[in-house]
Parts: structure tokens; C-alpha cells; sequence
């Protein structure tokens, strides 16, 4: 076992973490830092400090990290129109670099020599923490307890909390949710429970940030939504900072049923495991971004986008934000999105988001050459014959040596 | 201009092909054959043949080709979970090969030494007909009237009409829908009209084959979708045929406001267009297709699928159907299917699809090592320590000589 | 026929742009303003005005543009180890660019409302040259004589000047070379002639820059370059500007028998061609600059641009430099070149380029990890177990099911 | 310690690996089997029996892979031009899949519970060992000596062979290279010793299988390779088995100083190594299927190989030969190649090689259309405007909105 001398902690307050703080005191002898962030999960940030407090930590760290996480992290990945194999929004991984960031800069404000935190050896957060602290700050030391101890289970935490004092509300703790849920501004997320049997369908009591669609209004909701450089900026009109318009978004799409999703995913650690998410205000923006780019972008800049979005999806699904790659891919999405302004107006009904307007100073949209009806001769149709005839030279070609590809 | 026989023609019964059949009489002083499909459009196709009788036309060709439609198009497109520009599900797309397969072989049997088309110089159909007829019958020539002649609006159609006596049902003529519209089993689309503007909400009366969310029933649909091979073969227990499947999904996604999209698209021919589209049946497959893969492909297998998807799309929005590339990559998708077998249980609810449940005998996903319970050692957490380790490698080296990725 | 005021030629002083001059000014009746351009071409360009005043030309530009055609366009190529179908540098393609860039600045400048070329209606370089000054100037005429006249050969070429006094040497144009070359500092390309059967080896008197291996010293010359941000900056120590350097490794490269090549490459426009290439330099400096990236790009980076390379490469072949999408990856290629400084040294010898060595103060090549000899703790060996068996997880998964890839 | 019974070893017969095979018997307490193969690495392979049988080995495997090695391995590889980073032809990454198939098949046939390599804990060779390994015998366990032992130089070695009486060449064991090698029908590798620096240039005297070019022939070599469905199947019009090309390809190269490379590389496991390889045959293999390719595939298969290239590269570097993708990948592969029939003719002299003839019966290069000639109306022109318009129209509209791509 390496020697430590002092650690930063992601603390959340909870049980778990709570233990960790006891079991870092007691395995490594070290002292303990704490670092309890409000990325938008919901919950007060607050109560941690005296928490913390009663297991003897000195240096106590709790942010707001809200604005942060929208604007330099939700915002750029959203400019890519970013899904992970098809689906999932990445509302988990994207939250990871910003707390392993802060943790590493802890770190070296406090002259800790190592981090800490509550993920599982099973999971991608494991990876997604440690690749960016490594990144980040290289002679780091990271401690997993979970990788480490023999507490293997809620009932050997809740006696690790007996045996060492630990102030625990062990009522709340036995009352805790059957599945295992992680929440930001961006998303919640819900695994464990019946939903590791993934013919069964999720419960109705499980969702928690949205109305199912059936209890969503009969009437239709429309929003319009602003962009500038890619990312929303105003909605209905109304200028927001980033984590205002999430927030709003979150809201106005929960109210409406929207953002449910129900998923098997494959972890980068190499197994399948299957979740539950809500993403309203994510899903709403998905949206919208495609459609404004739909209006605004180059046909062969958006095919290109297309084409690298599953492997930059990949690097932030498997923690490699803080990664060269991440910021060569990142150059050029970003490069692309100068001219991704405009409006568009969605209507948001019972669980799903529709674009069904879009209008832009930057549209590429040419009403004059696109017409059905007569185009006074801004596009010349027989261009079209010397067009098709040399795309099809090379198959004329090769079907005149018997080799059509039927 | 080219001297040209016999002429085969892509042939509808409508306004626009029976003025090009009396139009290639007249101008090409030559035969005329006329084809027409029944690919599920919905409808009634041997009507056309009286009206060819009445144009003088000798050789008729009429035609089902719905099983062929959805078995050797629809079905390996939908392999590939394709989607163009990310909304849109190529219906029109994928009947263009077909139908310009059909018409250079009915010219080898008819002694055709040209095909026409009734597709405009500004769209994608002129290039996928043509572009699959060069490639399956490099000598062909192709006529395309819109290309050639002066006839630019409906009136100057209906004044050549009534000026050739060709006979047609002015009434109906007149009352034409205001908008574009091509349909075959897999989809309806729309275009022109108020939807030049890309700000203009599609009024709900244009839509043909779907109820609004609104009007939709007010509990949901549950469907059970049975896969072989990446294709469904069943649907609630009950074997279908491929046509079968993809009639009978439009029917109770078209029932449950399912499968409507309102997008700008970027045609091959370089400018952007607004189209909106309604594909019940296909949205389903979509959905269905992915859930029953997440269970039961490899991950890597997986990435890579969605990474050639954007080009695989492509191919076919382009008219590369018929091109040794499409193959090429087919042969790769078809590869990976024949483990894509099982069950998904879907949710339709006012225009929205969930998948809620799926199984397979083939599937990846494995409870014991997934678990938050104990997984009695089918997974070493310690495992995870050195590969977030290696993998980090390389970023530590980068981050020790100063090039941390901020 | 449109209505043309007065064109911008691209003009070489030759034979074919001679003959181009005057038929622009009786077939279009319209002012003519010459543009020639030293790209390093070998050629002395300053007898070109005293041509074009023979002809009438009023306007007369004529430009020394290597550093520019180095600097802006050969060197951020380079960055990318850009090679089209896996062997051939580009180097009549990456001119293109420049050439149409200053032709519609001209016209600008002069009021032209048309540009010219003498490139043939079955070549890229017309569709370099056009798709450039379209998308530099939208409104631009593009006037391509090739594909307009009925002068199909070099008799009728003749034919034509000694009707209208157009002053050419005969002597020499009767001499010409049987094939078709281009050349500029880059490169110079051969095509035609014997060339036209592939299976024909080429002539020891075709080439021109290079001597043949054979002739080469008998002993190899070493040379060292050095890179700035991916760039050539000294040569053996020496401080050069883009163009000198690229001379120099011509000199050098081709003293050395350095940079032939011999292909059959597919066009743009749809056929197979036959193509020699002697580019010495370029040889050298893709060498080079792989060399130097090994030691100093990230691994992930280095895979992704290799991945990018055959697009990036496919959009300078076809003539999209200046398009939007270009722009997108070369944001991408040049984020990742800063840290691409250091020094490569190269053995040449009778035909071949090896690098020898190479090191750089940004080398991510850390003699402690990777060495056979006790590192010292600095690589854990063990590590290397979880970071198999996580990689291996998923395949063990399906082998358990049966699923071996065999 | 896990308990094994029986193990298979991949023996050489050398030191390293006799060793191993002691130290797997006093270690574990079990029996060893080994398994020694020719796959061409040029030295015998039937000594190892008496040395296995004197450290008391009961079941002994030995066998001659080559034409596995190569039919099923080797050739299925350069059917994609398969390149590692720009350079490496891959000669180690593609025999060691084939290995660990033996060790674990030998394994079912002698009912061992585990197999063994003498690889160490830095390298790419443990992880293609084992992943290979994990994927088709999941139950199967791994030891990795160096990773697990304390022997950590040559001397330990030595000293532990002296103490357990292992009988060894002590003579030849210290004048052992101080390269690390590898060799096998495709290459041999050197790394380790003065290559630890990267600026150091390789000594003459380390290169094993070729002459230097200095010291090759003076005269260039001629030879012409045949192809069936992209395999090499003859050479100089003599049929050959896949395993007798190759060596005879090796043999010719070596004498023309053919296929020495230096690089710097990026391992899996994350560090940069130098590594120096001869590749005679390979190169010139390279070299030739790239001809045959660039006359008979058509385009757009050849960009899109090249685009999966790399890609297919990484698999094999890092050990994923027996996954799911790397089959789905070369089922697109070997989809393409059945018409990558003909002859190439190549010319060797002093290190390099030049494709100077290609023919075909399945050539797509159309001499009538690609001519400077007249080609008598095969292609015409005019196309071309058409082509270059449409291909425009995109960069016009955004050029007219101010959005040139300067």
C-alpha cells in the first residue's frame, strides 16, 4: 500500500462517500480533503459541510459548479450533436472531467498527494475520473475504496458506520432507492434493481424528473430557442446563461414527458449493462441543434460532423475528455458552428420534442433555387444530365466489363 | 438529339407520366412501353393500364413489387440502422433502385433502347434512376422530359394535355394536392407549397397516413417485435411476410401519431430543401432495431456500424444503390446480423416509440458480471486498476512534459 | 452564348493559352487580361508579357508566387502526410487552389466578369479551377475553351495560328514532348503518350528533375531538417523560407534519384489514368514529417489524422480546397501540429529516403518506460494483466456464449 | 495463485523460455506441455524436442504453420494494404493470432487448464497472446512470466538455469544479440540495445536479411507477381504455394536491399518504442497489390479500403485479430477483391521498389476514354460543365451569402 499523507475527496454527503472519509482516516492514516460539488444534481450542497465537519475534515471544498458545467462542457458537446451508440446522451460521462479537474486542483492547492472516490471497480466512472486526474496532474495518486475494501454491500457499510461512529441518517439510508442514480443539470440516471433484467419494463415510480407522457397536458407546448455559434443563448426570446436555459429546459421538457429514455449500453469496461435515463432539456436541445444546423451548415461540414460524432461520443462515454484527441476533434466541431445561428421553434407534446420551424440571418436555404415553381433560371436543370453522367462514368465503365453490381 | 426506338417509362397513370407518354410519341417519334409498380403506394395500379391503352401504348407493364420492396431494400437498409442528415429514413431513397432495375430489364426484354422518368432536374430521383440504370445497363440512353421540355408549370401540362387530347381527369387534375408527394410502403413525404418556408408549421391537414399526437388513442400501444438476422419475422408471435411486417406496423404506428418529421434536408444536387415525412412503420423498426442489437451485437461491432453509417446513408440518399461500395459495405453489415435475433417489447404513445423490454438467446448481456450485487467473482474489480492505468499511459507521459490537455 | 466583357486567363505563354487568347477575343468578342504565375515551374515567366502584348493583351499580370504557393498551401498539406490512393503527393492538385484564387482577384481587381482556362474537359484541373472560383466569386463566368471549340488536336492548334497571326514558335511547338506535363515546385507530372498502356514502362529520357537510381552517387547524402509547428524551417542548420526549402530538397532529392513514381490514379471525373510524378522534395518531406510526428504527437492523435488523411487528401485531388469542409479538418490537423518541432535526419540514397534519426525537446518518447534494461519502478508490469482482461471481457462474454470470432 | 494442473507453453527452445518452462514446474506444481512452430523464422525448429524432453516435458508440440501462417493470416491482411502508422507492415502483430490459436486448441487436446507465453509486461506480444487467447477459449487461464517472476535481467536468467541444472547453451546465451528479435516468414524486428535512442542510427551490422543497398546489385531486378482475387499466386509466371511467394519474395528483396524500415511506434499498452524491421517480401507485396488494385477497383472501394485501413491496422497491432470486428471488417475486405485478378511487373534496385507495368483482364482502365487522343465521341465534354455546376452549387449559395471558405 502506497503511503498517502493527504487525499481529496468527491464528497456528496451521502453514505457511501461518508464511509469513505472514516475508512481513508482509518486504512491510509491520512487526512482527508473534501470536495462537494452542485453540478445541478438537485440536492443541497450545503449539508455536507457539516457532515464533513463531524468526521474531522479541516479543509471542506463545496462550489457551485453549475454554470461551469453547462457552458464549458454540456455546451461543446452539444455543438456535435453527441449520442452514444444511438441513444444515450452522455449525461453521466460529461459531468466526470469537470469534478476530476477540480479534484486534482484541489489537490494541488492543499498539497494533497492522491484523490479519492466513491465509484465502482464495474463502471465507467472509475475510468472517467482517473483518466482525467492522470491527465491532468500525472504523480497523482488515486484511491478507490471500492476496488479496495471488503465492504460489499449496503448492510457491511451500514455496520462499518456503527462500529465507527460514523453520523449516519440511517433511517433515510435503509429507505434508499432500489436503483443506483446519478444527477446533474443535465440528466439523472437510474441503473441496478429489476432494470438488470432488461425484458422488464421500468416502473412507472422510478422516474422522478418527469410526468410520464401520459399526464402530460393535451395541449401542446411551443418554445422557440436562440442560437449563437452553436449554442442556445434565449429562450422565447429571453437571454439566459447557460445553466439558466438548461434549468428551463429541464423544466418546460419534464412537464411535457420529454427526455425518457430506456437503454442496454456497452461500458468501456467490457460489459453490457442497461439504464434508465431522463435528459429533458438534453433532448430539447438535440433537437433544436440539428435543426439549426439543418438550415445554417454546409452539406458536407454536416456529413462530416456526422461521420466523427460516434468516435468523439466514444471519448467523452470512455473519459478521455481531457485527451489531445478530444482537442482535435473539439477544434474542428467548433470550427464549423460560427454560422450556426438563428431560431427554432419546437412543440413539445406528451413525450416528444418536433422542430417545426427554423429561420436563420446564416441560412444556406435558398427559397429561389429550391422552388417547385418556376426559379427564373437560378438553377439550370440540364446541369443535372453532365452531373449524373459523370458520376456514373466509373459504373458505365465497369458494367461494360460485366461487372454491374447487382 | 439522340435517335431513339423504343422508350420504357417509368409510369404512375397520372397527369404528369401520361403527358410524357404522348410527349416521347411525339417528340422521339418512337414506342412507348409503360411500367408501373405497386411498391405500396396505396394506390390501385392496374387503372393505369387503361390509360396507357388509351395513350397507344402496346407493351404494359404492371407490377407487384411490395415483397421484393421491403425484403431486398427496405430490410438491408434497415440493417444498417440508417438515417441520412440524422432524421430522415430514406423512404423515398430506397424505392429508386428497385424501380430503376425494373426499367432496364423490362428494356432488355422489350428491346428498349432508352428508360424514362418523370423526376424533375432539381431533385435526387433524376439521379438514383439513372444512376442505377447506367450502372445495371451502361449503354442505356435516358429521357428526362422535365430536363428537355418547355412544359415548367400544371397549366401549360393541362393546355398540352387538352391540346393532344390525352385523355385525363381535369377535375381531379385541378384539385391536386398543393404539395409534392411520393409514397411507397415505407414512406409518405411532402414537399413545396408553404413548406418552401422553412418557418412554416406543416398545416395538419397535409399529412395523409397518420393521426396527430393529439388525436391519438389516449393509452398505449404494446408490440412485440420478433427479429432473425437483424429482419422482423414476427410481429406478436404472428410470422409475417416483409410486406406484411412494414403494412402492418404503418397501421398501428400511423394509429398512435407515430413516424412524423418536419426537417431541411441537403439534396446531391447542392442545395438544401424542407421536406416532411411520415414513416410509422419504419420509426418503429428503427427503434426496435437498435434494442434488439444492444442486446445482442458485440460493442466494437456495434461503434463501427455507427461510424460507416453516416457513409452508408449517404450511398443511398445519393442513388449509390447499385455501386460496388454499397455492396462493399453491406457485406460488412449483413456480416455482423446473423446474431441480431430476439424479442423487443415496444410502447407507442401519441407519437411517441420506448423501447421497454428485450431478450435473446443470443444475447451479450450477462446479470452475473453487470450486478451492483455481488457477482460472486465473475468480475475482479482490481482488473479495472490496471486499465485505467495503461490507458492513461500515454496522457501521463504527455502531462509529465507539460501537455496536459486543458 | 453568354455575354463576356472582358476574361482573365490563365496564361502560360505557350501554344495552347496563345491560341486561347485569340479565340477569346473573336469568339466572345470580348477584352482579354493575362495572369501568369511563377509556381515554380522552371520556367522564366517574364517572356510571357511580351507574348501577350503581341496579342493585344492590355491588362498583363505576371507574379512570382512560390512563397505563397509553399507557405499556404504545400505546407499545411504536408501536416496532414497527405497522399492520395496511397501513393501519389498531389502536386498538381495543391496549385490549383492558388491559381484560381488569384485568377477571380484579378477579375475583381480588373472588372472581369469571366475567367479562362486551358485545362481539357476530362481532367481534375478544370474542376479545380472551377469549383475554386465559384466558391470564391459566386458569380463569376467560367469560360473553358476545351470543352467549347472544335480544336481537338495540336495540327488544328497550328492550323488555327497561322490563320490568325498569332505569333508562335513553331519550331519548338512541332518539337513538343509526346506527353502531357505540369510542373511547379512541387512536382512536375507526365501523362500521355506511352504512358496511355499501363503495363508499358516508362522512358529513363521522360523524366526531367531527377536522375535515374541507377545514375545516382554512389555513396548516400545525409541531411537534417528541422521542424517548427510541423513546418521545415532549417535545412542542415540552415534557416530557409517555405520555398527554399522545398527547392532545396528538390536539388537534393534529385541528385539522388529521390521521388519517382508511376500510377494509375482515378480521376474526378470518373476515369482511370496513367500518371508519372518525380517530386524529390515532397518525398522527402512526407518521410520526414512522419518521422518527426512519431516522436511527438500523442498516439490517439497521430491515428485519428491518419484515419482523416484519405478525406482530406480526396478534397485537394477533386478540387474542394476551398471549401468549408476543408476548412474543418485543416482546424483539426493544425491544432494538433504545435507541438510538431525537432529535428529528423534522413539518408537518400539511389532512389530511397530513409529517416535515420530524429529527436525534439517536445519527444514524447520516454527512454525510462519503454526500455528492455530495469526501469526503475517506472512502468508496472502488472498493470498489464487488468488491462488485458477488461480489453478481453467483452470477447470472453460472447466466447461463453459460443460466439468465438473464428 | 490460482491452481493449474497443466499448462501450454509457446516454447522456443531457447534460454528465456527453458527457463519458464522450470520455473512453470516448481512454480505452479504442474505439468508443462510445449508447443514450438516454424512459421518461418528461419532457425530449427525440431532441437527444441530434445531440450523440452531433458527439462522432463511429456507432451511436446512441433509444427510447421508456415503456409498457415501465410494463406490465412498474412494474405487476408495485405489484401487492405494494411499499414500500422504510415510504416509498420505489421510482421509480429500477425503471427502471434495464429500462436495463440495452437495454445489454446493444443490446450483442449491435452486437457490443460492453462497456457503461457515468455512475453514481457511492457509489449504488445502479451496482450495479442492472451487477448487471442480469452477470445476463443474464455475459460482458459493465462500466465505471464515476466510479469509475475523476479528474473528480471539476463543474468538472473543464467543464474536460475545454473541452480536448476537447466540445461542451456551458456556460450551461445551470452553472446546473445543485443537486440531484441523477432522473426517469422513475414519479417524480423529488432528493438532494444543503441535503438533505445532515437537520433541513433542503426549499425549495418544488425540487419539479418537483407543486404545493405550499397551493397546490392548494381543492376535493377525485374519480377512479375500474378493475382487472383488479390493473393499473389505465381512469380515470373511460376505457380506458388502462399508460403513459397513469400520466401521466395524474401529471398529477392533481401538480395536488392529491399524493406529495411526505422521507426518510432506507439505500443498499446502506451509508450513509444523504436523499432527497426525487414520486410523484404512484405514490401514488395505492398507495393504490387496496391498496382493490381489501382487498375481493377473501382474507385470509391479503393478510398473507402483506405479509409478502413487504418482502422484494420490498429486491430491487428493491437491483438484483436479474433474479434467480431476485425471479421466484419474483412468481410468488406474480401468482398472487394475478387476481381483484383492480373500481373504487375516491379523493379528492385538498391532498397527500392517501383511498379513500372501493370495489366488485367478485369482492368477498369479504359485507354479509348482516359486518351489525349481523340476518343471518337466516347466521353464527352460538355459533361463536364454540368458536373463542376451541381458540384458547385453549395459553395455558390454559401459564397453569395458571404461565406467564401478563404
Amino acid at each position: 500500500m502506497t503511503k498517502v499523507n493527504k487525499v481529496v475527496l468527491a464528497y456528496s454527503g451521502g453514505l457511501d462517500t461518508s464511509v469513505i472519509v472514516r475508512w481513508l482516516q482509518d486504512h491510509y492514516n491520512c487526512e482527508v480533503v473534501t470536495f462537494t460539488a452542485d453540478i445541478g444534481q438537485g440536492e443541497e450542497v450545503e449539508p455536507a459541510r457539516a457532515k464533513a465537519e463531524a468526521l474531522g475534515v479541516k479543509e471542506i471544498y463545496i462550489e457551485d459548479l453549475r454554470e461551469e458545467f453547462v457552458r464549458d462542457y454540456v455546451y461543446p458537446m452539444f455543438r456535435a450533436n453527441t449520442i452514444y451508440e444511438g441513444e444515450y446522451l452522455l449525461g453521466t460521462s460529461i459531468a466526470r472531467p469537470l469534478i476530476a479537474k477540480r479534484l486534482v486542483d484541489i489537490a494541488t492547492e492543499t498539497g494533497a498527494d492522491a484523490i479519492s472516490h466513491g465509484a465502482t471497480g464495474k463502471g465507467n466512472d472509475q475510468v472517467r475520473f482517473e483518466l482525467g486526474a492522470y491527465a491532468l496532474k500525472p504523480g497523482i495518486q488515486v484511491i478507490a475504496p471500492w476496488r479496495e475494501w471488503d465492504l460489499s454491500s449496503r448492510e457491511s457499510l451500514m455496520a462499518y458506520c456503527r462500529e465507527r461512529d460514523i453520523p449516519v441518517d440511517f433511517a433515510a439510508a435503509g429507505k434508499k432507492s432500489p436503483y443506483s442514480m446519478d444527477a446533474n443539470l443535465l440528466h439523472i440516471s437510474y441503473e441496478g434493481g429489476i432494470l438488470e433484467d432488461p425484458w422488464a419494463e421500468a416502473e412507472e415510480s422510478m422516474w422522478r424528473w418527469s410526468v410520464s407522457p401520459e399526464e402530460a397536458p393535451d395541449t401542446a407546448t411551443y418554445i422557440e430557442l436562440e442560437f449563437r455559434g452553436g449554442d442556445i443563448v434565449a429562450i422565447d426570446g429571453e437571454a439566459m446563461s447557460p445553466a439558466t436555459v438548461l434549468a428551463e429546459l429541464n423544466r418546460v421538457g419534464g412537464a411535457n414527458g420529454v427526455g425518457r429514455l430506456d437503454i442496454v449500453e456497452n461500458r468501456y469496461v467490457g460489459m453490457k449493462s442497461r439504464g434508465c435515463y431522463e435528459t429533458p432539456g438534453g433532448t430539447i436541445m438535440l433537437k433544436a441543434h440539428r435543426a439549426i444546423e439543418s438550415l445554417t451548415l454546409d452539406r458536407e461540414v454536416a456529413h462530416l460532423k456526422d461521420e466523427l460524432m460516434p468516435r468523439y461520443a466514444n471519448l467523452i462515454y470512455n473519459g478521455y475528455w481531457w485527451s489531445p484527441e478530444r482537442q482535435m476533434l473539439q477544434a474542428a466541431i467548433d470550427q464549423s458552428q460560427a454560422v450556426v445561428n438563428g431560431t427554432v421553434r419546437l412543440k413539445l407534446y406528451k413525450g416528444s420534442v418536433s422542430a417545426v420551424g427554423r429561420s436563420s440571418d446564416d441560412s444556406l436555404f435558398d427559397e429561389g433555387i429550391a422552388t417547385f415553381e418556376d426559379d427564373a433560371g437560378a438553377y439550370d436543370q440540364a446541369d443535372a444530365e453532365g452531373f449524373i453522367k459523370l458520376n456514373a462514368l466509373r459504373l458505365r465503365i465497369a458494367a461494360g466489363r460485366g461487372r454491374s453490381a447487382r
